[in-house]
């Protein structure tokens, strides 16, 4: 892989050890490695290897050796309720970090459909949208029938009793009554922000997951 | 019970023989009998017993010994979709036959949240709303969210996939993030438009399910 | 909005900083500020704030500048069992503090009709009863029988084995053969007290939750 | 098998030929065969093997050499609603071929609890009880709660929606909050007669499935 | 209630101080006092009202005011591994301490099938069986299968991955091949061990769980 | 909405005589008109109209009024198996009709993983990829592991048994360990293609559902 | 592929013309030729290309250039009802097609145990047993505890009620207690079939799925 | 059973002292004894009564009285990923302990095709493969796609959403297009080790599960 191309370690589930052993061997190559679902022991660990890193706490996400990146397009990140801000969060530091530039629009939830309204025209700016509800997770459909660009919803395991974990907010979205929408695993904001990014170089004629220039292949 | 008081006939999962039966006994003491999930050989057998009857087709219901009753309040009856009116009619047939104003707003679905806005003016006037939605069900939380009153909603077997026939608009109304939402079984407009009656008639000191006039407890 | 009108704040899975931070900007503006699914720790929190606060424990809310209502109309609080007792009072507090008049019926399981009819007498003088049970959730439908008020069923998580968190008492109340049950998400007192109080305001002519009087449209 | 002691044969999902097979090799050494699911094209196929038989339609069973047999003890079949009843036939033909007697409590749901109430005399003297329902399923609680004999529960298909086919009366039952409740598959007339039968024979010193006395082993 | 009649209280969910306060009621009309489901907690909250009580630890079972009875009739518990014991302790402690004699048949699980048909001779002289597995629970059948008394399976939330909390041998049990199964709730050895000494005593003509004697109504 | 926009209409649960009246409200305005879900008699229902009409029979689609666009940028679309085929039609067809390049790469199911990997040249020319496959719906993951471009999953509901309608399939693709993968409903043919038009649109700097021209924001 | 290995059509989902022009492909290179899942409706359109082709109803397998083989080893088809014979013929017919020496043990379902006991002597000569059954399912872990070769187990769709289609006995299989046991799809008796092949081809050493020479590697 | 064999203990729900029991009874008569789901309290348990015994930690197996035995044959362990590893091992300690030759092919999941078609020439060679995957599982279908031998696939619990705990990556292995795939429970490594070590003697001709020489039956 191409030095300066961004690589990700899903932490969850793995030792710190194990962690830090995947750090150090990536640490000569790369550079904008995305530790996710990482915790204060996770950052503890890789500070033990580098102070080149940075962690977004809220984010859960640990960035080692960060170098800014000149952001292009324009990812909207908007979520429901402040419960869904830790997978708001992991979207928008993915996206950020992958070099898109980022807009966020928290606590926009249906229940107060108002506030989603005055944020559109600024969503309407976006070349791809990411909507990140919980409980009912009705905000991926009225986000897809407001804006013309892809929406990619992430249902978040916030709510309880019916919520079943997150189910309902994604059989909700996968059931959208809007076109253009698409849905990725529960609390999967990196997964999101991945496909988002894709998404916004190809508009912009940014380069690829493997570093190649993305033009439009048909002007 | 009190002549005059309406009374109801489930008849799906009946023999047109045994609806015959069941309206023969009601038909000396009752009027505006109300008999829902009812095709058009239930009509035919119906009407081989008295032609003081009226088939709503839409709503696959036939009132037998229909009665002008003066409609009093307002109930609101929103729809999502084409697919869901014979919800909605059932919803609208049941509470007009028990003696309620409704207005109906159909094909105000989520996807296009300015037709819903556009309703709002007449949506605030309602004692009680109902909201009727197959596919992610939204509608509900929007609803409860932009009223005042109560919303009872309705999850539809509407779609296909992961609808699973009509699971994902029940959860995601159930788990509604709009204070004020109740829900009622799937395709159950008759069981919707029952407690809704019920509440417009409190609201507009009529009276309740026994025939008992109900008046403000404490004023 | 009006000050004098409750505000509500939903307290599990956010920080005490994250709650004091939404207290301390609503403390200047409201009153009776309802802080539900609050434990000791949130308390604490509160306090810390202010001493004028009252925390219900068992209700796990805390009211924050509690102020007395004269509760208007009646609404029946009615519950199966003991361990159904934390959501029966989320409700019940809820309902004070909207300034609703209460009455509790507990301890009423369908295993024991007796007791559940002795309650009768009571319950008919109700505007709207809430019916609260786990495990097979029947009060719902028996509650449903008795009354000729709307009815509201709550389902809890309390069971074991084929109870699922709940989803045995769901089912079972969504499938009510009582009419006038509406149904909302498990161990949501606080919805279902939300939505009561609503119903019992039309009933006696009291305001709405936008703080507007409600008369009856059509008398 | 003793000649005399009754047979079954399951016939759903068998063809009228293997169904004509299996009762060919069984006249000779049986009476009082049981041919449970029996449609009209089984009976017509059994007939045209021998006329010593009787079809109850509404039982959807067939009883080859139907024998009388004096009936002892009690067992109570009681059932929810009109479109429980075949079940509710199904284990009442079951149990009466197989030499019990049976009261028949039809139409007594819940809903109207009172006339549940009214059985109640006649239900205290069943040796065991049968509680048939769908939808909600909560009748199995409340007879259990009522009865302190045995109660075999057995949750119907009836209801539709979030009935899921009879999942919810099912997992209502299972959950039953009254002692002294059974659950068998939903539908399972027959295997819930067969298990009163069981009960009743041995409440009476009559003989057990194998056609041994069955006597009490410690008076 | 009569004094001498067992009376049970389900310590799950409850706090120390509710069961202390339920104890000290019961204590001076009732003996053998059943409370299940209690932790080493329990019993000492309840040591330290009465010393006169007995801790079966691995049933999970307080006995306040232990008194023996004279065990009538005969119950088999069966339970398949090791891992069920506790269960299965539920189930044979209530039965004997309801007054019923308890021959346990433990750690016969299908898979090694001769262990359990080396039981069969004992098997055949009980009134009722309880059959107690996780896993696919297929000892429910195979014990309907041997015996010819009727038999309560319990379904055990032992198991992993597939098992889904117990759910496997739930369904298992219910769709029994063999005639004269019915099913509790998943690890419900309580509620097994209630309905099978309600069947224990009619089989032996003891008194009932209201205290009246039950005779066979028709010798 | 401007003239020369495709327009869609979803058949499936709408009455021919519905479907009619649509179409001719749509005809004086609109072109390539989509009716998706068509059988043969919705085909004869809108020729009865119109004979500018095109059929196409395997993606069950009409476009009424097709008129030819231009097709820009490159849409892979890639099937697992024949049984698939009527929804990747669907896509297909649907793709086109919005303008876009589109190379169908059918019958490359993951169990002979040659075939796909014969087809990487091409699939690497596309600006998105649209995945489709019942059964266990692998085929999303070893697409997305194997292109750089966004990839879009479409479960389907072909298979038996333990696919339970396509859920198998729905689950594999949501928790595809493939960056860049996002799922639709199953079945849902058109609204992958939809999804997927919004991208190479996008992608080539041709204009978005609303008509408007999509520049790239920040070059 | 090499001429006279088996090649396999799933005709279910295809239309007769589809399969008949994959017949016609592999008529020149291939004899034992598999259709399964084939009606009759599929055998006649083979018929219309070639009378050199054997229908085995029950199994609904078509062989076409059916060519006998010499069968090696032994693999035992073990069912549990009378029902469950058609998938145990889907299997017997694959496995006798692929070349295997089959032995048919039915109708030896766990409710008699002593039936499957008598064929112990032969189901200890097989290489490989194959279990099915429906319902409970508890089939696979019997036979599995009581040989010592691989089993492999087939949930049928046999049944009704809470066996949801299979998924009661697919669970049940998956928890078999028993070691030894691996279970594929509901009803798929031909997958259960050709992994045993190649399990008992392993053990007779005769040649693989790919027409290889299957040796032991390690003497 | 003869020395020599290997005994099994599965230590999850049991207690230290239970396993020490169990160990102690079998030390005299057996070596090689497997404890599986053992953590290190097990191992210091073990400890304390021998220290002839060996602790695979990641594995969480204890071998008491490890002997070396001559492997034989050959089974391919293939995972997915870092976090499958412990069920990897638990496969592979299996196996090996049984007596079998193991390939691992670790980290060779679908998202990078190219890892796992670089094992080919390896996984040729295998008598038997176990595929291990959490996630969607779709590891198993491209392994059976590629070898010619019997696949176990096994799918682990490892993810977070929609995996539901592995229910996807068992779905999506249950519904594998590939033939010749089987399955077992979620995280089930021990037991597709035993059925690969059943299926791996066959090949061999070395013994089996009872200790008895497993030769072709038919050469
Ligand atoms: N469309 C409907 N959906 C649900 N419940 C209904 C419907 N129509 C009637 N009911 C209920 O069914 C009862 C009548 O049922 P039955 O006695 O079976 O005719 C009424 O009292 C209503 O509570
Ligand atoms: N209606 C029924 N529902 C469930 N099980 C039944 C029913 N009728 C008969 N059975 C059972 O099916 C067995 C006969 O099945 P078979 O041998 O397939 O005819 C009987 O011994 C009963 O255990
Ligand atoms: N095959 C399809 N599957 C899912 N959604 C569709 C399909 N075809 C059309 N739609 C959606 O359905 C909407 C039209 O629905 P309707 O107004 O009911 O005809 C379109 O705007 C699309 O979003
Ligand atoms: N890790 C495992 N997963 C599933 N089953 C196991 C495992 N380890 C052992 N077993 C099975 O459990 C049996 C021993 O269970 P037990 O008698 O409870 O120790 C063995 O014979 C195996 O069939
Ligand atoms: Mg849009
Ligand atoms: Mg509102
Ligand atoms: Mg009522
Ligand atoms: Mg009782
Ligand atoms: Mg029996
Ligand atoms: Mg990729
Ligand atoms: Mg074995
Ligand atoms: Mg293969």
């Amino acid at each position: 892989l191409r030095n300066g191309v961004p690589e990700v370690i899903y932490c969850q589930g793995k030792t710190v050890e194990q962690i830090q052993g995947i750090v150090e061997r990536m640490i000569p190559h790369h550079s904008n490695i995305l530790a996710t679902r990482a915790d204060s022991r996770v950052h503890e660990g890789i500070l033990a290897l580098t102070d080149d890193c940075r962690y977004h706490e809220m984010a859960r996400i640990v960035v080692v050796r960060p170098q800014p990146v000149t952001p292009v397009g324009r990812i909207a990140v908007v979520c429901a309720g402040t419960s869904d801000i830790p997978v708001a969060e992991e979207a928008a530091v993915t996206a950020i970090t992958l070099g898109n530039r980022v807009d966020r629009h928290y606590d926009v939830g249906v229940a107060g459909i108002h506030r989603l309204l005055d944020s559109c025209e600024d969503l309407f700016k976006a070349n791809v949208a990411i909507a990140i509800a919980g409980m009912e997770g009705a905000l991926a459909s009225v986000v897809g029938g407001l804006v013309s660009c892809p929406v990619i919803g992430v249902p978040t395991s916030v709510g309880y009793g019916a919520s079943f974990g997150g189910l309902a907010a994604l059989l909700s979205m996968l059931n959208s009554c809007a076109s253009g929408v698409s849905v990725v695993n529960i609390d999967n904001g990196f997964g999101a922000a991945y496909q988002a990014s894709l998404i916004n170089k190809l508009a912009t004629g940014a380069c690829d997951e493997r570093g190649r220039r993305t033009r439009p292949i048909n002007p």
